[in-house]
């Protein structure tokens, strides 16, 4: 890589709201945003919202001059939503679904059946390995009283452990999507402090990039209700249109790991505070089990005490009434406490996750001669309570 | 590293059978099997079915002085059964539960309830980075007749692409676990030609390790029903023990990426082969969506005709009888078309990530000066047909 060199990438994102017969003006808004896909031209277009896959097949006809490369990610009953239009090949791709995504039962919120997803792509441009992610987060209902929160930092710590995971060997990581999170919210704290990633929208200058690279976002744009070339809108959400430079890293610009005093602090304040919210929701699903294990010993009873009436030649016209009901009663709980017996299983694997980054982060810590006397005092207890 | 480095590296795996209340002397074995571990002070250990936590929390106190790393990974209902004891600290570790898994109502058969995954430990040895994977894929309960055989596949390319995805950065790759297949078995191949995986059982010389490190299989041992300490066995699994030794590389070893027209050539073949099993699989399961598509029809007809019925003020009786039943033939239809739509999709997804790594091999192949003659007429039109 030559020293001048300079890369420039132009990304677009935009949740599209495309829900068959319920999103309105539907087929005119993806007309359109196709449109404005090839008169833009970018490097890469990522879309989430995507729940008809004939849209995808739609845009991808018309849209294959500009963006000859391009994926559907296909997941759960109703799909992930998401794609992804490229100008570039695609050298390869993969995507992780989410084990938790709220609830089969909140059928009028549909989460559960969209199969909610991390999609990943890796291209090679100009000698570089960019990944690239784009995902869609569980949508949050009520913000003051979010019953999904657990479901959505055990997500965001997934998403984490996916990108870390995945992207050792990448020279620039760039993550799009609709995470359905505030820049100060939990899960997205969580991510940025594992990851190292940086929100082009708050910190236009420093991005994720290998030491050697720099990264720095020159546009950041987001429609404001209209699409830029008429009236109407594209979507529900914004459109959100970023040009970035890569470039050569000068020696004050060489981005260092993240495994300052100040870093580990911040990873090990967020990451107890992602514990004890993981750490609730488990509880919380174990509660439901209990509930639903009483439910189920209810109708065992119910049926038992029907049974009894039946031989005993009692009143036949109550225990045909009343059969099949409790039978329905003793499968649906049934379905409800293995689901979350299950969610809690899936809060707690990720909770374990967590922990053990705790730990590391903690012995560095103990081991950084700034901290050492002041931290060591009043721990061991915390670290003992939260052993797996 | 110095030249004449070399790391030796003991490994034990099996598939423990246990089966609360079902697996015979479970509670004997899980004992023998810790005093075996401990004697032996293998350098990793990894186990499968261990499906009861609390007998993952006994082996854990029994090793701990041994074995001061270990992790049990949760996951589904019942749980992966997937749980590791290491000697050395574990840096990482994550996991990636598999789409496919069978079917819920197969209760029989039980897999769709264990959250079937694989987990990966992320260890550092003498300066080298170790990705150890643990597995367990869907049992096979009847050779011939295999109706898990696509699901078999998808796992064996989801575990393939996790691994691929995850260990670019990694020096040495080791898998162990309980695949299910045989050597020659379709995903068996399937993994090898993807990740480039070597059968240490087959090829005790050449192991998976990047260029500059060479690994010999030393010692393959597996038990012949019984431990090697006393006279009844660990399991109903033999258990696989292996010394694996890690050397600089001679130059005649430094072990090449495949990419040469050979290996190639047979990535594409094995490719083509999972292709056309998981379009199957999924012409399967969109049969089944069809079917059960019908049943709700049939059910929703039904339950028209009864309403017709009480209104007309017809016999009351069979109205009463049955109602709940047809409600529930509804309901239950409608559950098995909704798994089976995912089943699909998850197909789907999985032949659309073969079918893209078959293009660019087949693209790598046109390219390549031996092969551009023979390889290019009558080939354009099955390359269409298998677009996505």
């Amino acid at each position: 890589m030559k020293p001048n060199f300079t890369l420039r990438l132009r990304v677009f994102n935009l949740n599209c709201w495309g829900i068959p017969y319920l999103s309105k003006h539907r087929a005119d808004r993806v007309k359109r945003l196709g449109d404005f896909l090839n008169m833009e031209s970018f490097d890469l277009a990522l879309l989430e919202e995507v729940w008809s896959e004939q849209d995808f097949q739609d845009l991808r006809q018309k849209l294959l001059p500009t963006y000859p490369a391009a994926h559907y990610f296909r997941s759960g009953i109703i799909g992930s939503g998401l794609c992804v239009f490229s100008k570039h090949p695609i050298q390869e791709f993969t995507q992780h679904v989410f084990t938790l995504n709220g609830y089969p039962y909140m059928i009028h919120h549909g989460d559960w059946f969209c199969g909610k997803a991390v999609g990943l792509l890796v291209l090679h441009l100009s000698g570089l390995v960019l990944n690239a992610y784009v995902t869609h987060l569980h949508a949050e209902y009520n913000r003051q009283k979010d019953v999904y929160l657990a479901h959505r930092v055990a997500q965001a710590w997934e998403l984490a452990q996916f990108i870390h995971h995945t992207s050792k060997k990448a020279d620039m990581v760039l993550l799009c999507g609709d995470l359905n999170l505030h820049p100060k919210d939990l899960g997205c704290r969580l991510l940025k402090e594992w990851t190292g990633l940086c929100d082009a929208y708050l910190e236009t200058r420093d991005f994720k990039a290998v030491s050697g690279l720099y990264i720095s976002c020159k546009t950041f744009k987001t429609t404001t209700g209209h699409d830029p070339h008429s009236g109407t809108p594209l979507s529900d959400h914004e459109a959100l249109m970023a040009t970035l430079c890569v470039r050569h890293s000068p020696p004050q610009h060489t981005s260092s790991p993240s495994h300052g005093p100040a870093e580990r602090s911040a990873l090990i304040s967020v990451l107890r505070e992602a514990w004890t919210e993981l750490d609730q929701g488990m509880a919380q699903a174990l509660w439901w089990a209990t509930i639903t294990g009483y439910v189920i010993g209810l109708g065992l009873l119910l049926l038992a005490l029907l049974c009894a009436l039946a031989v005993g030649g009692g009143i036949r016209e109550v225990v045909i009434l009343l059969w099949t009901p409790s039978v329905g009663l003793v499968l649906g709980a049934g379905a409800v406490y293995l689901f979350h017996v299950q969610e809690a299983k899936g809060l707690c694997r990720a909770r374990a996750e967590l922990q053990h980054v705790l730990g590391r982060a903690r012995e560095a810590q103990d081991l950084s001669p700034e901290s050492q006397p002041a931290l060591q005092p009043g721990r061991q207890e915390g670290d003992r309570a939260e052993e797996q």
